[in-house]
């Protein structure tokens, strides 16, 4: 593990992968001090509030490890201690049913990063696989109050218009959290430089994912595409508003993929992965060394090494998350 | 307005208002620095959520006069403030239902105290207007698992053999939050003498009421009244683990009497409370500082004073809410 690897504050925009004791001794293996882990996506409200107490059994039961984070200064904590700090995200609202105040109860909870809609429609917005009406009232009626209690709205997989809609509403910087150029390669899940600029512009966030569909070359791809990827999207809006977002979905198998891609994770089918394999030199979350070797290679300026790393995601964090 | 209610720290154990305005306004004019605030009885987990998040709602939108109190510290604050520190709590653990992990969820969104029953079975154990079985199984998981993340238990309208079982099972101070003492009245919420030591020497806490079923002079009792009731209670265990637990209806009128006196609010009817008439000198919560009054009228040390007002719950409240 490189000098700068190891002294660099590394965090994960994106991490949805099948939570035990072996992905967080990879987490440490991989040198992150922190990661927004999905603890729902089709879940309703009260089988998210499980969710959640299962991850937190599981930060108490791997205590050595793992430590929640609930603000910025948890996570430097886990740098120092040497341990993963856990941030509660969601790939979908539908937990917030139609109560306001469940919103506020996650966040006591600890949930800090929020995505509107994962890929259909729900009672906010809509995802990127079906036709897109924009932000509902409602929707708008959530961005305020996520904007108040200090959850980061996430926008990856969310419809073009309802994102358009939602970067305006929000008074917060916004993120696509773990997503692609569509210069690079054209898919729904990608987004155009159009929209890249317009998140940076709007004081948003932009975290770089590497899931195999989304890649131009797919499952042929090395690490060296990712960087490329992070450089494609670093170029377009500037080195201060750009980190990763892997979507590490390790130890889940195909009958995870068929949930996810299912709409509430049982009806019509809504895109088809493929078979699922990381960029060769980044398979695993134990490998993320090889993402700093790699951007060292390509000649990135070490301050820009760390700060695409995680300095950049702890900065536009603390301006969501501080009400 | 006496020196010694001006400067003591009043903390009520128990208030079930109808919360408005109106009701936090007669608060400050009591001089309460805080008080346990009843979020739920017969609500289920979802429900007691929506009313958290509406009584989280009042506090923002009077923030002039109360603030949410997570610890002593901002029960304290409260009183430096002039304002009113709301401590969340239940009357029934039913919104716990069968998830252990909702307790941290509650926790997590403030709540502080919480009755294992009210008046029937439950999950947990049995009130106190039905045949008491004792602690369930799965009643000794709720318990220890309130006792970890620090949720005080409480036990006033609970059964005499599930209350028995709960003080030996807790590891950390319970509480009969408002009850009378039954060697002044016989009746099914009132406590023995020997089930009041029993709490006290377990470690546990006193709050003595003054609702009116439950007193020898019902609704003509004065302030007098209830000075001897609290001194009944003192003269029995002394005078450090005893507070008042008023159990304030301010502004409930028949229909919640009838929803709490019926199982599950709308079951078979258990008591029947008759007239609700506060005792004279106390009727509402304004007029806190009578009784401050009528314990210096019973030449009550402001020592023994300030403790039975406030300090001792704080006491109490520190001990079981430390993690």
């Amino acid at each position: 593990m490189s000098n700068l690897h190891q002294n660099a504050l590394v965090f994960d925009g994106l991490i949805i992968s099948n939570w035990d004791r072996s992905v967080f001794e990879d987490m440490r293996k991989g040198g992150l001090s922190g990661a927004n882990c999905t603890v729902s996506v089709w879940e309703d409200f009260k089988g998210t509030v499980a969710n959640i107490a299962r991850m937190k059994r599981l930060i108490r039961d791997n205590g050595d490890l793992l430590a929640l984070a609930r603000n910025t200064a948890d996570i430097e904590q886990a740098k120092q201690d040497g341990k993963t700090a856990i941030v509660l995200g969601f790939q979908n609202a539908h937990a917030f049913e139609d109560q306001l105040g469940y919103i506020e109860a996650f966040h006591d909870m600890g949930v800090r990063v929020v995505q509107l809609c994962y890929n259909t429609q729900n009672l906010i917005g809509t995802g990127c696989y079906e036709r897109d009406g924009g932000l509902s009232g409602y929707g708008h009626e959530v961005v305020a109050e996520m904007n108040r209690v200090g959850i980061m709205i996430d926008l990856s997989h969310v419809g073009a218009k309802t994102s358009d809609e939602a970067i305006r509403a929000s008074k917060k910087p916004v993120t696509y959290s773990h997503c692609l150029p569509a210069g690079l390669k054209k898919h729904p899940r990608n987004k155009s430089d159009t929209q890249l600029k317009f998140i940076a512009d709007q004081g948003g966030f932009i975290g770089v994912t590497m899931f195999p569909p989304f890649l131009k070359r797919g499952i042929d791809a090395t690490v060296e595409d990712y960087v490329q990827a992070l450089d494609y999207v670093v170029n377009l809006v500037g080195e201060d508003c750009v980190g990763i977002g892997t979507d590490f979905t390790q130890g889940y198998g195909q009958a995870f993929f068929d949930w996810l891609t299912h709409d509430k994770g049982v009806h019509r089918r809504l895109t088809e992965f493929g078979v699922v394999q990381n960029p060769q030199g980044i398979r695993t979350i134990g490998e993320m060394p090889n993402l700093t070797a790699a951007m060292e290679r390509a000649r990135w300026p070490a301050r820009k090494i760390t700060k695409v790393m995680g300095r950049n995601w702890l900065r536009v964090f603390n301006e969501v998350w501080s009400v």
